[in-house]
């Protein structure tokens, strides 16, 4: 397996990462889904990691590319499924993920990706510094 | 890894395959799949096999046994992304991949869940026979 298969779901890519990521594949991802977002129009990357037990800064440092490629793409990435036990290893290393929302599961990060695309009150922008 | 993670989309479970299954990884993804259905009251299940280049009987055996729990557990199994090359094997081989229903993409084979849910005259069952 050298591709990490690309669900088109409406507006929306979801990507679900299962297996550890190396160079390659990062990069491998990284092109298929700007090639995605730009043949497709999706408003929107959702990029599950619940089965990640562990979130070390070259996979913050992959999150943090795919979501300022989309970006420049005119898309927003959300990544969704963490897990509390990465959350917490995450703040302790002080990798705080620049420039990337996350959301609960699924659902919630494509409500949250909704709320994006159509600005409503309730929707502000709540995305982090970016440094 | 030694799990497949499961997604909830409103009232589907999505399941994307990437990795080779194995004995246990296949048993542990029917256990999961089965709680997860009993738990959110998910009226289908979509795996997604659009990163495996081979199906082979065991893999047949899998989905078929995956669907023939969601079924009674009432819950629909869509088999979505299959690579023409897989279909086209898979026929060669003679593994029809019985009770099991397909569709192109994860987009269609909500369709095809909806439809399935919500009986109507453009609807209709056209799941295979059993044997």
């Amino acid at each position: 397996m050298d591709r990490i298969p690309i669900l088109k779901m409406g507006p929306f890519l979801l990507v679900t990462i299962q297996v550890d990521m190396h160079d390659r594949l990062a990069l491998s991802l990284q092109d298929d889904l700007a090639e995605r977002i730009a043949s497709t129009g999706a408003r929107g990357v959702l990029i599950d990691i619940s089965s990640l037990e562990i979130v070390d800064s070259f996979i913050g440092r992959v999150l943090a590319n795919i979501a300022g490629v989309s970006r420049v793409l005119d898309a927003q990435t959300v990544v969704v499924g963490m897990q509390p036990a990465v959350a917490i290893t995450l703040v302790e290393l002080g990798l705080s993920l620049p420039g990337v929302r996350t959301a609960l599961n699924v659902e919630r990060g494509m409500e949250l990706l909704r709320g994006v695309m159509e600005p409503d009150p309730d929707a502000v922008d709540d995305a982090g510094p970016e440094g």
